[in-house]
């Protein structure tokens, strides 16, 4: 299942990206093969990619779904049980007297610090009633798990805006805000008189003297891809977020080591990792992030180059057996240039293999996807599709 | 959002009153918009026009409708909270002895009385251990409410034939239909003896002896429509059942002065006001009735000759700027002429802004709309299609 993210569009003068882009390989695997249009979620709802991601895999977001947190600390290679609470954090930049929540945010990301090995280091010896885990993210960012039985959200202490005070967590239970927010004055101690910051103040930049949390979720029952379909599932990708979705339900998770997740990423190596993938797996899901980013900068033009540019590493996938392999094109979501951010408009989905009722459509873009053989599915049925034309689904009855 | 109530139809030697009629201006929204095939409730269900419009307004009507007795209610202009217990109710004429329970309905319409406005005056004295309130609607009809924290559903009173006895109300708690048939019963004592109905014997009419109770509906917590999507909504409808459904969503309701529901309606009132009513609010129902009562009437020609009137019409909505408003052309269901009632027959649906993915549908019939870009969508879906298309939704997930 190939994921180009972000990828379809709305027309911008009736043109969207694909219908500019010269991409005879794609077209081809059109042509070859049946299509048609898809709501990751359901008509109108703007997926994230995390939830879109869920839903490719089969499993239904509204249900499964666990907040950003949890996916991004999988992400991150924290391994969690259910009952864990985990949270994103900024590395942040605090002024003021008092207690941390007495204090004003004056920079959401410290000056947009990237080495926080040692503070995050620093960090794990906070003595706090219930264990819990760090992990640096990208750049400024970073993950926190609380482990235990916590069963409710809790409110972020992150302000999101410059300017105003540290929030204090809130919780149903006032035992469970106090561990949150005994955590983030700790840390904020720690962080303060620390030798980096120390060091950076010197310097003139700001100090990461606080984590800033937001994104709280606490981890469900997820049942394995193992356990839902008997199939071993790898996802390959260099976006934290989508290896935090294939942790979520048990995959493997690989990122090339010349992959970028974004414009420059080494597609051959992807793909080459894939179909090698695809000796020891059922299910590989390729996540190619750089079209979302594009879509995000409203680049239309790169949108267009990056296409193009992809396009020619695909005959590679022509090495695989398409009377024993099914190939998905799809994406988790339109992130159209005009826009500038995720959008619910259906994502164009092709189905090549020996054995699907091949269509008249012989282009893969949003206007000519409309009149495939599919017409227009859900997120969590493209899988089950798949399996079912590889005869690997059960029969529902007698 | 237009809504020409019950519209679409079923071929009659290969035609419908869409393929028919000359419409240039509604085939002209069809070539610039998307369009597809609806199900406002699901494939195979017959809408009525209350559940379909709930489900076009992004209400499961499985989960917030409320009985017709309640919409009607809220339609005659009655505010009603949640455990209210509402009815619609027949002016009726009974004749016998003994309790009203002994005597058998003559006349359900009692003799199509109009001038209802003293009678419903005099049954509002009646004591009961509960609040009510009745209000007249539309000849010889009425609503009744009965205030409290109702649970259950009761049944009717009304025996829906002439010639049977009045019904005994029946519910689970005894003291639930003591209420109810003691009401009745006091409402007959009042009504019988009347100098209105002692007038109309005098002149050979039957009396307005009694209320036939039926529609019983207990009204639910239902999230405004500000609520659920942070949007003013305006209902413009000359219509009771669908300003009920307004109402019921916490809508504004309005009926232009000159608009009478049904086929010499003032269609240029109602565009008008639609257009008016967009300055100050952000969504917009606008609900032409004719089309139905023609489909009930069984009258292809008037179907034709309505739809080419009313497109003469439309050239006024090019005044809406449409970068930034989103204009949806559809119906809350069919009404086949050959079968004279609503049917599951999907509806027409169009939608015309800037940024659709633009589909090859160049007129607006039952024939076309299935070759459109929208392919087939749910009656729920299409108000969070139009509101992400406007960039008006939240992102589920990241």
């Amino acid at each position: 299942m190939l994921i180009l993210d972000g990828l379809p569009d709305r027309p911008l003068n009736g043109k969207t990206p694909l219908t500019v882009a010269k991409k005879p390989n794609l077209d081809g695997f059109a042509e070859i093969g049946i299509n048609g249009i898809m709501d990751t979620i359901s008509p109108g709802i703007r997926p994230g990619s995390d939830t879109s991601h869920l839903a490719l895999l089969g499993y239904d977001p509204y249900r499964y779904y666990t907040g950003r947190g949890a996916i991004e600390a999988l992400g991150a290679g924290i391994d969690l049980k259910p009952g864990d609470l985990a949270f994103r954090a900024n590395f942040a930049t605090v002024h003021g007297n008092g207690s941390i929540f007495d204090k004003v945010v004056v920079d959401r990301r410290a000056g947009r610090i990237e080495n926080t090995e040692e503070l995050v280091k620093a960090l794990k010896d906070i003595d706090l009633p219930v264990d819990f885990e760090i992990a640096r993210a990208t750049g400024h960012r970073a993950v926190v798990v609380f482990r235990g039985n916590f069963t409710e959200e809790v409110t972020d202490t992150d302000p999101k805006v410059v300017g105003e005070k540290v929030k204090r967590c809130k919780a149903k239970k006032d035992e469970v805000s106090k561990i949150i927010n005994d955590f983030i004055q700790k840390a904020h101690e720690i962080l303060e008189k620390h030798w980096i910051n120390e060091e950076r103040a010197k310097n003139g930049l700001p100090k990461a003297n606080a984590l800033l949390l937001r994104g709280a979720g606490v981890m469900k029952e997820v049942p394995s891809f193992k356990e839902r379909f008997g199939l071993k599932l790898k996802v390959i990708s260099a976006t934290a977020l989508i290896k935090g979705v294939g942790k979520l339900v048990g995959g493997e998770v690989f990122t090339p080591p010349t992959a970028t997740g974004n414009k420059d990423t080494d597609i051959n190596a992807k793909i080459q990792s894939s179909i090698e993938a695809l000796k020891t797996k059922d299910v590989v899901l390729l996540h190619i992030k750089a079209p979302d980013e594009l879509g995000h900068d409203r680049d239309f033009n790169g949108k267009v180059r990056f296409v193009e540019k992809f396009d020619s590493y695909l005959p590679k996938l022509l090495e695989l057996d398409l009377s024993k392999h099914c190939l998905i094109f799809t994406s988790d979501h339109s992130t159209p240039v005009k826009v500038g951010e995720h959008t619910a408009d259906p994502v164009i989905v092709s189905i090549v293999y020996e054995d699907v009722r091949k269509d008249e459509v012989k282009v893969f873009n949003e206007f000519e996807a409309v009149k495939g053989g599919l017409c227009r599915i859900r997120g969590t049925e493209i899988l089950k599709i798949a399996l079912d034309l590889l005869n690997l689904t059960e029969k529902f009855g007698a």
